[in-house]
């Protein structure tokens, strides 16, 4: 099974399409206003005891944008953005070496220091994200010559690194490349891509370390790195022997894609058990409730098993992201519904809670609860208000390029099999086998789950349409042309399958009830404890200080109360909010004392809550994911 | 009203002798070897081009472990130790410039930049650390050189220091000077250490800002100031219109310490009003359950009103000594029994929880919660278990010495009255006025809340007894010789006051019953909503791991559940234990799902709680000072 590419999906529904729409006409050209600004864009133009010397990283800014530039021409043509992207194309060819060198810091600053630094310098990481756009532009425009460029440098990548004499032995500081060659792979027919990803992935954490023997050679202490274990960037063991998540979570899960991605070319079983291994760590014991990934800022990533804090949750925008490429592999290679239903996790609420609802402001961090009043002992990326960008600006370039390419994530198709991993009000062109087929959801989704499904190949046909019914659903129900079936009977690791010989305009009524849950998070996750999370189909919901006033972990929910919810059309966007009744303790009561013997008197209030992807864009005040219940 | 030397005071309880024996006999001997082993003691003779080149901060730590052994040789003469403090007095005496200049650091490694970086330096800090020292000694075996070379010192900093011309209007960067200048005034008799204690007093905090001046004069921009902020030395505003305690936690409070005792020499009023207003906002907003004070690593120190995290709770030893300083100058400015509720609460919680039942192991973060399995991702100072010694050492130097001078906290005298501020069976001999008065107390506190104490004037006379009723007492009952009197309507600002003529041997019982206590914070602070402490007495618990099995906080006190208190004579050096039964959630229940609708069965579990003062001493494991409740 392949996804159905974005270019052959059509989203219309109410939750998606406005926000394309914004990425599209707001932050698209806003961060390209930011790279200007900033001189990531025109970096190549720069000149020695010039400003705005180019950085390791800002190559990979600009990759992100020219990246979800290619998706968004793709869908919808538009002259001056391509016109920016040619500009950038042009200076990159003119930047590129002789030899196919191409990056604007070591090309212009440093050309003396190239591959010196694989370990902290970013190197090899701007090389993957700009194959990505380059690839992604010649998907979307039938232009070549971005593609011919990154070639070039690939060829060169390729030349140098490797098991051969006189080659290096190294492998990405920041990984990226991996998972970019083997998209490079697949555009050019060119197979040693997919060997030189291969490489790189095999390579990591090899005895000697490659990092010690290259820090020696910089005249360097490797026990003086920073994140003292190579755990931070996952070189600490050879990828196969990987149990753990661990390390810089964007690293970590960049590399799992880029893992399953040569596992699904190449069918290596010891790889594809890797995957697993690392996914079912990762989903069992250490991912927030929102999709989020990574406890800490100190190495932008991962701790212990069920370290899952709220207020001091990083849960990188990035990296929730990169989660959903790694779950979107994983579909890919095993179709079960349990890497949609974490895709699904993660798109509506970690993901999208990186970007306002205006489409100009950013979250780096992803908190699960957040006191405003702390701000001043926090860094900008740990604000509670979304920023307008950032020195390091790998998430609003990611997030812009992961919404311009959402299309790509809903449908998939083989050879005999069409399927529907997510609910979108849409339209895919696919081909089952030989036969194209249209798929068309209409739903209203995720405020209501309620979907019609209509099949229309070009002729009668047999396959098998299989439908996600998602883990947050306890009671589906389906049909086919008016006709009920058992979603239970009919389901395969969480699919429900149905084969029969479709026809133009069949149609399947799916009914997803959407009541409101109380989620609870294992007793081993400390931070937890005694508290629950409100979740209505996929949406994960939030308190905020606008509708509750503060204190808001002063909130309990008794076990039994009775929680509603309503659609609210002209607020936030349109979304469903979740009300009930909760306790609080009476502040009346106290008087200047800062403990006492409990003797708590509570009282009953009203609380709203309302979508996780949605807080932060009111005034600024607390906000809460988990509840105190009892 | 002054404090009753502790060196009139004889402790002979079942708590506190014990410990003062170990601190004696193990903690001072050991600390005298980290101090020999790590070069602070002999600094004097380090020579350029050796290793362990005198630190900036390395003559305080010796000066904490001098002032302790001057008060355990007033009480238990040593002369091994005795020879010890005299050793180090000569190098000290060898080393002192002709000026009187004495500082091991700046003497003998950087002799060109004096007085150049009072901001972080620790210059003035180290000279105030010494004279406390010098005058301890001088006081204990009335040996007068120390202090000569002390004063010496001072004068030379009297003479640098000052509003006229050509002196230096600078201060110490890390307060503790102040106070120590007031101590060598009370010794001395002379005057002009109290005025220039007054003056860094009156000169902090004023514009054009001395750090500001300071730092250009060396080259550095003031706003690259590490800190950013000068709340971090509290002197971001002249001290007097300081209404928030901020910053550096020992800083401010050894700061505010010095100012009381300015403000009792002086009699300055507003001086006065900006110490209330200090305890006010530290006692009432920012102080943690044991006593502690200081939430944050970040700056060692405090952010904003009612924060007072848990398991992130910095709470230095050294803070929770400073509030006991701060507390006691307060009680004998202000007879209220707020401030001896503080100086208890921190000394049996937050204060001894910084070292060892054995003595030799020190904490320098006493956080309210602990998972050890976090200890990789965090420093030495943050570990879970208490460590030998510390690069910085101001921890275990700082409570050898609050321990060998414990005994100074216990009474008060006055003109016309005695005062019994803590609970202690002991013996005080006192001046009430021209009266020699011996109070003596019988007690097991504070495992038990009932005292006899025996009042034995030289003769029958007229004089106030106060005893203080603990704030956490809910119904005291007081007699005399049998009788019974109202303790409420003797009661004034906290104390009972008993009016007669006392003759020998007249006897008061005080009887403070000592339920187990439920302690809840208030609604403000976020970390302990839905939470409750165990309080017995002035003894704060908490939950250990070797008692009650991991995932502490999945435990869960029903609102109606009985708790006892036990004896435990030969359980962690003789406590009480809290015993009673909560809920937990059934983990045979859970699968490998992180999250799921809450269908949370519970089982019923016994758990016991220790003294926190107790934790750690132990296998290592879990800690949970507030547990949820409901």
């Amino acid at each position: 099974m392949l996804p159905v590419p974005f270019t052959n999906v059509k989203i219309t529904d109410e939750f998606w399409a406005p926000r394309l729409k914004t990425n599209r006409e707001v932050t698209l050209p806003i961060e390209y206003k930011h790279c200007k600004k900033s001189g990531r864009y025109d970096a190549w133009k720069w000149k020695p005891g010039k400003p705005k010397e180019p950085h390791i990283f800002w190559d990979s800014d600009v990759a992100k944008w020219l990246e979800a530039a290619a998706y968004s021409l793709a869908t919808h043509p538009d002259p001056k953005l391509e016109r920016q992207v040619d500009a950038y194309v042009e200076m990159l060819e003119a930047g590129q070496g002789k030899d196919g060198y191409l990056n604007s810091h070591y090309s212009l600053v440093e050309p003396d220091k190239r591959w010196s630094n694989l370990r902290d310098c970013c190197e090899l990481y701007c090389a993957g994200h700009l194959i990505e756009a380059a690839v992604a532009y010649a998907q979307a425009t039938g232009k070549e010559k971005f593609l011919d460029v990154m070639c070039r440098y690939a060829d060169l990548i390729d030349k140098k690194f490797g098991t051969k004499r006189g080659q290096m032995r190294g492998y990405p500081g920041h990984q990226e490349l991996e998972l970019a060659l083997v998209k490079l792979c697949r555009i050019t027919g060119e197979k040693r891509y997919l060997d030189l990803s291969k490489f790189f992935i095999d390579e990591r954490g090899r005895q000697p370390h490659y990092y010690d023997r290259e820090a020696h050679k910089r005249g360097d202490e490797p026990r003086h790195f920073h994140f003292r274990s190579y755990a931070y960037n996952q070189s600490h063991l050879p990828v196969r022997e990987q149990k753990e998540v661990v390390g810089h979570s964007v690293r970590a899960f960049y590399m799992y894609t880029g893992m399953a991605d040569v596992a699904a070319e190449t069918g290596d079983r010891s790889l594809i058990a890797a995957c697993k291994r690392l996914w079912v760590n990762a989903t069992q014991k250490r991912m927030f409730v929102t999709g989020g990934i990574g406890p800490t800022s100190a190495n932008e990533g991962f701790t212990i098993d069920y370290d899952l804090p709220t207020e001091k949750a990083y849960a990188e925008t990035c990296a929730a992201i990169a989660l959903v490429f790694f779950a979107q592999r994983m579909l890919h290679m095993d179709a079960d519904s349990q890497y949609a239903d974490v895709m699904e996790r993660a798109l509506y609420n970690g993901v999208l809670s990186g970007v306002s609802l205006s489409g100009d402001r950013f979250f780096y961090q992803n908190p699960l609860a957040v006191f405003p009043a702390l701000n001043e002992f926090r860094t900008h990326h740990e604000s509670s208000r979304r920023q307008e960008w950032f020195g390091c600006a790998c998430c609003p370039t990611n997030i812009v390029r992961m919404l311009a390419s959402l299309g790509g994530y809903i449908y998939s198709q083989g050879k005999s099999e069409a399927r529907i991993n997510l609910f979108v009000d849409s339209s895919a062109e696919m081909k089952v086998g030989k036969q194209n087929v249209q798929i068309q959801q209409a739903t209203k989704y995720p405020w209501n789950g309620k979907v019609k499904v209509t099949v229309r190949p070009e002729r009668p046909a047999e396959f098998t349409l299989s439908i996600r019914i998602p883990a947050w659903c306890r009671s589906a129900s389906l049909s086919v042309n008016g006709k009920s079936i058992s979603a239970s009977r009919n389901k395969k690791k969480g699919f429900a399958r149905i084969k029969r010989e479709w026809r133009p305009g069949d149609r399947v009524d799916i009914d997803l009830p959407m009541p409101v849950e109380r989620i609870e998070a294992s007793p081993k996750v400390r931070q937890t404890c005694g508290r629950v999370a409100l979740q209505r189909g996929p949406i994960v919901y939030c308190l905020e200080e606008a509708d509750n006033g503060n204190n808001l972990n002063d909130l309990s929910l008794p076990k039994d109360a009775k929680l509603s919810s309503t659609r609210k059309k002209d607020f936030l966007g349109g979304v469903n909010v979740i009300t009930g009744k909760a306790v609080r303790r009476r502040t009346s009561d106290w008087n200047r004392e800062l403990y006492r013997p409990s003797q708590s008197r509570t009282e009953t209030v009203k609380f709203t809550a309302v979508p996780y992807y949605a807080w932060a864009n009111r005034a600024e005040g607390e906000m809460l994911v988990w509840m105190h219940e009892g």
